[in-house]
């Protein structure tokens, strides 16, 4: 038996094949989307704009399922017809306005050129002022709403992407009959769904962005929305009543997709999680683990079971039942950009490919921490946990006329380090027991001095995720627990996931560095971030060179 | 007649040969250095440190002038015998540790490695934690010497350097039987002068950065630089008791030299000041001008009647009477790095050379002001002015992941305008006018896109000199007066001095963003250089976020 596990990235699709039985990764297949910048949608003139063309998922999704059964032909024992289950994942909150029939506006011609028709990427903050709206009247009148997503609402989610787009679009805002989330679409559009309202949706973009929770009877309530805009409150009949975690299917694979596919119609499809929730079960996610999914963002997942009480953390995304593992709360943390600050650094700056960052990567495994007198915030994409702020951006410090690209490269690496070590402070300081770090994505693979400065920086021993697909494995897990093919995702995590020999265990030596570092970084973050506005920052360079001096 | 200016750079030497009637400039040639790291000796485990190999400056003179002759022998009417005097400018402050014959001791075989045996170049910041003791002992026992150099002594000046080596290379100390400023040291070598208590120290550099002044019995007096070092106070019998200005010579042209050069023995040398203060001159400084010779650093310059009484102005480098022109104070204040910063950027960290300086040139044209979001401090080398302090450092804040190379140069350039504008306004603060500035140095000349943007930052006309040499320039214009080719200063500056026809004016729209902009700067100025320590932070990056939205 075999389930595929389909994971949409920010810039590319992948489906994974895998053996049910001992997690055996036999085929996948990657296909890049074809539109606008690495699959991005951009706007010149608004560095917040990101979008994403839906017509690129449907391709993206033949395309990528075909290949991986194509290679795994090759493979003793696998035919088409032993897959007995899909499961979905992808990035969010990604809402897609569409028409009556489940059809995305963008696949209109009418709409097709919109940017605003399209699919809003997680990563667009265009609706950073509606965001400070919701979080001003939350406060004020629905102060549990924000309470589950870190007492501030996020132009990264979906109330406030829709409004905005009710602002700036009010046409593309009316032709939509509803908005489904990317990760509900596709198992709608597998599973043959073509009324938004019958669509499933999972639990975990709902509860996690769309502040549904079965405490206050799902979505948030008519006269709340009604203050935000009354076409929102309209809207909230055209949307949904129930969300589901995993243990409920979205379907079962249509007839039209089975054959397009060569797949064996009826199957059951997973309901659809966001990429780092299932990738979090693909690293065996288990209590007192934190999951760190490290890519152009990273994503920290945590799960505590559903029998306990877990507080409300100030500026953690989110605490939701079931977004993770059913009967467990499940919470999520992230960095709005990691590997996209090293890409910009390398690529956008230094105007360099793949070999500059080798090159410079060799330049910064020679230096000492401390040694350069830098000192950066990893805020280019603003800071999504612990201050939930879009409207943040990168800081510098420390440069002399000495200050080399490879010293400013490891400055850029270490500050998303100190902000990783910001969430777990933040985590545990709220009793959420936090004893084991299991890292995914590829940067955890690929870059072991980054997570060796992880570990020094965090104190945490930094674990590497056996797969290098964790996303599109937690996927295929859940599909084979709703196939039958597990008894439930324990047993299924135990078979099918996996971790790398490779530990980095943290040097003491440079931990009282990096301590040392992480004060002043607090300092600045805290400063920056409004939280310490009056704070004393005439030592900050001072105590850069004492510490520099004492490196060298 | 013509006089030979000879003007000693951080990287090179240039000898100008000028015409005493109208300043035309007929013959030059510069000289690189030949040691170190483009002239300069450097430490990579100490960024504070530059040194330089004073067989350079033996070198540098003789090739430069002789190179300069050979050039004007094509020039009618020309002949060496028509050269009727020398004027020499340097950096500074740059002491050299000399023997009991004047020689360095660097040019001793004993000593030719040892990088405390070098001249100390003026942008050595070695000796950081001597400055601010002197500035400590000075504000307790002897304030008068502290307010003529803006209430802190840097680590860049005489005193801190030869300290500094009494502390980490006594053996240097004690080898030094004196110690002799560059502009000081080169006049009378050609002087033949071969005791150094003979040289005739210039009130430039001794006025400016050795404590000396009239009113207290010319250097600081035994008992207080015993507080110091003991050694420090048994030193001061081995260095001078006056200081002169430009109204006296530094000696005659000796035979030895004036053989090794083709000269005519006997010429009078005029006393030596630093690059800028004769760049004032060649710049045509009176009094309401403020002149700007901007190179890896901006030097700034103005003068007052010596009629008048002038206010110490805290954190300007010093007010010194006769440092200049005679019968003047002369005012001086400067920034570490400027050219350098540009340089650090583009050929430094982004690994290109003059054709991305001209690449990214082109980009920041297409630029508006406050367009990219950037605010940065220009604080690479320190900060001489206003703030007089080696220990800070670099920042650069507003950075997304769509940040471009060209954005960030953009942001140092407009960074060193903003340092310049703080200048101006410390000194118009103080009541001393200023209502013209004249830039110079290779930087004002070939960068127009630099020069509006400090028009539009200060909002100031920029005009520029019409000499591309000022410094050598007011070099030959004192040796003539000394020659007696012109009745005085006035009327050789007059005669022998201009300015380009090009001015820059500010525009009104670019104005209004750089005031906002200017605000944030001032708040960043103010809180990491300890000013305003506890100043509100929490909105800066949101304002910088706000300004470019306007701009876009």
């Amino acid at each position: 038996m075999f389930t595929l596990g389909i994971d949409y990235g920010t810039n590319s699709v992948r489906a994974l094949l895998v053996r049910c039985a001992n997690g055996q990764e036999i085929a996948s297949c990657v296909v890049n989307y074809p539109s606008g910048q690495q699959g991005i949608l951009l706007d010149p003139k608004d560095h917040h704009l990101a979008r994403q063309h839906p017509g690129d998922y449907l391709l993206g999704l033949e395309k990528s399922v075909k290949g991986a059964l194509a290679q795994a032909k090759k493979v003793k024992g696998f035919s088409p017809s032993a897959v007995v289950g899909i499961g979905v994942d992808t990035t969010g909150s990604s809402p897609i306005p569409v028409d009556k029939t489940n059809v995305p506006l963008a696949l209109n011609k009418k709409w097709a050129k919109n940017l605003a028709a399209q699919c809003w990427l997680w990563k667009d903050h265009t609706s950073w002022r509606e965001a400070a709206q919701i979080t001003e009247l939350a406060a004020k009148h629905r102060p549990q709403f924000l309470a589950k997503c870190g007492n501030t609402y996020s132009s990264e989610w979906w109330w406030s992407k829709i409004w905005h787009c009710r602002n700036v679009a009010p046409k593309v805002f009316d032709a939509a009959y509803s908005w489904v989330e990317l990760c509900d679409w596709v198992p709608a559009v597998l599973a043959g769904v073509t009324d938004p309202v019958q669509v499933k949706r999972g639990v975990c973009a709902a509860g996690h962005k769309a502040m549904y929770c079965a405490e206050w009877g799902g979505l948030p309530d008519k006269e709340f929305l009604a203050l935000l805009d009354p076409a929102l409150a309209e809207l909230r009949d055209r949307l949904y009543t129930e969300a589901h975690d995993a243990s409920t299917a979205a379907g079962a694979l249509c007839p039209d997709w089975a054959k397009k596919l060569g797949l064996p119609a009826g199957i059951p499809i997973a309901i659809g999680e966001f990429d780092v929730h299932y990738g979090a079960i693909g690293c065996g996610v288990t209590e007192g683990t934190l999951v760190k999914v490290i890519g152009t963002s990273t994503c920290d997942c945590g799960v505590v079971s559903a029998a306990k009480t877990v507080p409300d953390i100030p500026g953690i995304c989110g605490i939701v039942k079931g977004a993770i593992l059913p009967d467990y709360y499940g919470i999520e943390a992230g960095q709005s950009a990691v590997g996209d600050i090293f890409k910009w650094w390398v690529e956008g700056v230094c105007r360099g490919d793949a070999s500059l960052h080798a090159k410079l990567g060799a330049e910064v495994a020679k230096q000492k921490p401390g040694q350069s007198g830098l000192l950066a915030l990893d805020w280019n994409n603003g800071n999504r946990t612990i201050l939930v702020d879009q409207r943040l951006t990168g800081l510098l410090l420390g440069q002399t006329l000495h200050t080399s690209s490879a010293e400013i490269y490891r400055a850029l690496l270490e500050a998303t380090a100190f902000g990783a070590r910001a969430i777990i402070e933040r985590i545990r300081e709220y009793g959420v027991p936090l004893d084991r770090i299991v890292c995914a994505g590829g940067i955890a693979r690929k870059d072991p001095l980054l997570m060796q400065i992880y570990a020094d920086v965090t104190g945490c021993t930094m674990l590497v995720a056996g797969s290098s697909q964790a996303c599109a494995l937690g996927s295929a897990v859940a599909a084979a627990v709703l196939a039958g093919a597990h008894k439930d995702f324990a047993t299924a995590q135990r078979k099918m996931t996996s971790l790398e020999k490779k530990q980095y265990r943290p040097i003491a030596a440079n931990r009282k560095t990096y301590d040392e570092l992480y004060a002043l970084y607090r300092q600045l973050h805290d400063a920056f971030g409004g939280r310490n506005p009056t704070s004393d920052l005439g030592q900050v360079m001072k105590q850069l060179l004492t510490i520099k001096e004492a490196a060298n």
